[in-house]
Order: C-alpha cells, then sequence, then structure tokens
C-alpha cells in the first residue's frame, strides 16, 4: 500500500545575495501528477529544466511576497510557457502588485500569452483556504515580514479507507462499499450494524502537509498556523550570533525556525534562505538541531518525501 | 605599444528560450578599467561572478529593447548592487518604459536604493551619440524589430600621436609636444613650420569600434549606421531555411548577419541569439561564412579583443 506521491524539491535554496550553486527562492511541489511552484526566484526556468521537471505540469503558482528574490524569475518562466505554446489557464496566487507587475512587462513587450492568467489575490494579514481540489488544500497564513508576506500549507485530503478484501462477504453492495471506504460503518434501516468499517477497512494514514515559509520574522502565530504539519520549510536567514539582525530585517534564524518547529509539532524542518555571509551552514544546523534534531538544511536539487518521520530508535 | 585594452565578453549568447549552457542576450564590454553592460537578460549577476567581473565596475547599462530575454536580469542586478551597498550613481540607457517597470518593482518591494538612478530614454527610430567620455563615444541606431529597439555602437575617441623620442629636440616647449600629439605641425609666428608632425611623432592606430544589434529584421541600414566597425556582433536567430520565419518574426538569418556585416566593411563578425531549434551551429556559420568569411559564433564565457583583423595570408 503506497501513498500518493507527495514530493518536494528545493529549485533555489539561497538567500537575497547570489551564491555559486544555490539559486534565490523556490520550490517545487508534485502530488501525484500536479505540480505547484511556490515562489520564483531568479532561474527558476532554468532550474526547472536542470532537474528535469517540465514547467507544462504547473498550474498553479504561489508567491510568498514581492521582494525579487522571490519572484524575478517568473516573468522569464511565463514568457517560455507562452513560446512553447501552452494553452492551459495559469493561476497565480500573489499579492495584488504582482499583477501590475506582470501586467506592465506584457504591454511593454507588446505581447498576448498564448494562455490565460489567473489571478488570485492574497490580503495581508488574512488566512484561509484558497484553493482546493480532490487532493489537496491550500492555505495561506500571515508571516511577518518588511512587506506584505504570505505562508503556504498544502494538505493532502483524508485518503478513503481500504478494504480488506479478504473480508469483503460476496453480497455487499456498491454503496456499501462506499460508506465503508469513507470510514462509516454499514448499518440496515432498523439502525443495527451491518458491517463495521474497522472490521472490514483499514483506516488511511493520517493526512500529509507541508507547509512554506519563506521569510518571516520570528513569530509563534506561525507555529499555530502549521500546527501538526508533516514537512515544515521555515527561512533561517541568520545564525544566533546575528539575532539582532534578524529582528532588524524581519528574518529568522536558524535557532528560531527550529522553535517553531518544535512549537508546531512539525515532523521535520527545512532551512534555507542562509545569508550569503556564512561560507558553511553547520553552525545554522547544529543550532537549529539543538532545539529541533530532525532539521536539515534546504540544498538546490534536492528532493524530499512528504512523509511521516519513522520512530526514532532510543539509544540502549 | 599597446593600445587600451578593449575587450568584449560574451555574457549570454542565447535566444528567447533556454538553451543548457546559453543564457538570454547579455554582453559585457570593457574599456581600459571601464565597464559597460549591454542587455541584461536574465542570469545576467549569475554570469557576471561566474566570469569574475565584479559589477561595481559597472556605471553604464545599455538596454537594447523590453523584450524579456534582453533585460529579465536587469531587476536582480540592481537589487544586488543595492545590497552590496553601491553608492555612485548608475545610468541606464533603454527605452522609456523600463523605467516604469523598475520604479514598479522598487515600489512593490518599498525598496529606497543605495545609490541613484540615472535614466537617459531612447527614442525609437532615433540615431545619435547618447553618452560619451575621455574615451569613448557610444552611439545608438535604430534596429527594426517587433517593438523599439535600439543598437548601440561604441568607439574609441583618437588616441594621441606618439612623440619619437629620439628625434625631440631638447628645447621642444610643453604646447609644442601638444600640439604634435595632436598630429599637428608646430609653426612659428610667420607660418613656418618648425617641427612636422609626421617627423617627430607617430600616428595613433585607427580608433577601434564594437557594435551591438541584439534583435532586428534584415535591414541595410544597419550597415550604415555600423560602416567601418571593427567588431560587429548581429543576430542571427535563423538559418536561411527559416527566412520567412525571420520575416514574421522581425529576426534576421545568419545569411543576413553576414550580408550587414560585408556591407558594412566589418572587421569581424558575431552571430548569437541562434534559436534554441537549432542543436548545432555549423550550418548557421556555415551560411554566414560563405557571405563573410570572418564570422564566429558568439558562446557564453569568451571574450573577444576588439581590434583589427590580422591581413590574410593569400594561397599560393
Amino acid at each position: 500500500v503506497s501513498a500518493p506521491e507527495f514530493t518536494l524539491t528545493i529549485l533555489g535554496s539561497g538567500g537575497a545575495l547570489p551564491v555559486p550553486g544555490k539559486y534565490p527562492s523556490s520550490q517545487y511541489l508534485q502530488y501525484r501528477n500536479q505540480g505547484y511552484l511556490i515562489d520564483a526566484g531568479e532561474g527558476v526556468q532554468v532550474q526547472l529544466a536542470r532537474f528535469g521537471i517540465s514547467h507544462s505540469r504547473i498550474d498553479h503558482i504561489f508567491i510568498t511576497h514581492l521582494h525579487g528574490d522571490h519572484y524575478l524569475g517568473l516573468m522569464g518562466l511565463l514568457f517560455s510557457m507562452h513560446l512553447t505554446r501552452r494553452l492551459s489557464a495559469l493561476h497565480i496566487h500573489c499579492h495584488p502588485g504582482l499583477e501590475d507587475i506582470i501586467l506592465l512587462q506584457l504591454k511593454m513587450a507588446r505581447s498576448v500569452l498564448s494562455y490565460r492568467i489567473h489571478f488570485n489575490p492574497l490580503q495581508e494579514g488574512v488566512s484561509g483556504i484558497i484553493f482546493e481540489n480532490d487532493d489537496l488544500t491550500v492555505s495561506t497564513f500571515p508571516l511577518r515580514h518588511r512587506v506584505p508576506c504570505s505562508g503556504f500549507l498544502f494538505r493532502e485530503k483524508l485518503l478513503p479507507w481500504k478494504i480488506i478484501k479478504d473480508k469483503m462477504p460476496d453480497q455487499m453492495r456498491l454503496q456499501d462499499i462506499a460508506l465503508l471506504k469513507q470510514g462509516k460503518d454499514v448499518v440496515d434501516d432498523l439502525g443495527n450494524i451491518v458491517y463495521r468499517a474497522d472490521a472490514h477497512a483499514t483506516p488511511p494514514p493520517p493526512p500529509r502537509s507541508y507547509a512554506y515559509c519563506s521569510d518571516t520574522d520570528f513569530d509563534p502565530a506561525v507555529a499555530a498556523s502549521v500546527k501538526g504539519v508533516t514537512l515544515l520549510y521555515h527561512e533561517a536567514t541568520f545564525a544566533e550570533s546575528e539575532s539582532v539582525r534578524a529582528r532588524e530585517t524581519f528574518h529568522s534564524t536558524a535557532r528560531e525556525a527550529a522553535t517553531i518547529a518544535r512549537m508546531a509539532g512539525a515532523g521535520k524542518l527545512l532551512i534555507g534562505h542562509i545569508s550569503a555571509r556564512y561560507k558553511g551552514t553547520e553552525v545554522l544546523l547544529e543550532e537549529a538541531r539543538a532545539v529541533f534534531p530532525e532539521t536539515e538544511v534546504a540544498l538546490d536539487g534536492h528532493s524530499h518525501k512528504v512523509e511521516p518521520q519513522p520512530l526514532r530508535q532510543t539509544a540502549e
């Protein structure tokens, strides 16, 4: 019994200043055969190609805020989608100014794209579901940064219960099976239980989820927004020695990212957006792991399955 | 006697669609210790870093037109100049819409740059000198494309004549030397020649020049604009088999680029902006060389000295 594919690929893990091997912020999330692009730093189309990801899979793009290192690759991607004759509509979830930026650049290029763009404006400080389909819901929640900034939470919907084939009576009706798949007991007209769900089916694994916190001051409200998340990406621009600078610039330290993961009861933490001033990431990783051991550093081109962490072995 | 450094480095040689190893259009021209950026396709700041060129050397940026593959890397570069605390003013020579695009993005980012930008608007269809300093003049001339588009011609100023030390009389006055350095004879009050310039000094080499024609339909007027240029870059999006498509899209074939070089009496031709449809460049290079033998294909990271071509050996 394998769960549907739910995989995050880091396209760009860097901070505001480019560093060799680290593109600015961008991620690709795949659920089954659907691709979601999250932020779109400069060079995102090149990174997609490098990692063998076709942009034709992407119907939804989510942009957290309007700082250049999070969206400057979008326009090039939009033009390439046009040049490769995309037809299906594209949905861009973003703060309102980005629509103006895109439309102005299309106007100056005298371009009419081969496909439609639907803009779904985010509202500053507002939480809630912004998209859902059969598989997933996507919610937004506020991040605290120098400009309006929003995080995104991708949560899979509850999968159906799995019918235990050996225990399925021959006369079971299709509507009974449908009920069992929803985890509901089958009852007769008198209210007597005919088939108990937990006897004829096994419950699905708990829904998996991924949360993306691109640029944010340390904010406990973020932990509440992503409570119980399976995989959390949280920026960690600075080491603890630069915590004053973190406050001034509305960024977080690695330790603070880990604190959010711990408060949220996250399964695993990825840190990224590390300032170009740090040549290695050991110090930040160490500071984060002291608070939240299940921490890794996001690296360009690395993929991460969104899945519960295996239970830790206790040392003898 | 070595002439001042005058070198072109190709930062991006590709066309509108990215190809592995080919960034979109961007070039860096160096004269002495001054750097000039010509077009700024996506990823230009990464390319500058890769080829060891500090963006702090660049005070003037020239953008030919507002198609994404020629300017989408500019905004990231401007932000990086800000983050590295640039102080000196930056001059951007471009068609007017780019100023709106930049100012809108700065506004959305709530950013006030650490340095001033002076925009020097180009006028559609207008030729003329747009910048000059002690070393160079930069002129613009019209290209024929789907949007307002301008080429640029960088021409060094005449270097001083070189005094022949052995033939310099001891009593020569400073003002006499200054005259000879300008190639002028020194005459006495009666109009008699005291020192002949060509006897006491050697004339400088002819001024070198570089012309950049980013995106253009085949247009003989371009050849007139770049007459006698030392090094010519001319786009060659298509092979001759796609000449109809070239007309439709306001682009040139390699053979047409070579025809412009030949009409202009250029010293050498570089072709680039080759469509991603061509896996190799042999066909285009062959078609161009049939018309203009001194043709090369522009490649990312390659540098070209702007210098007269050595005389060709005639075959026995």
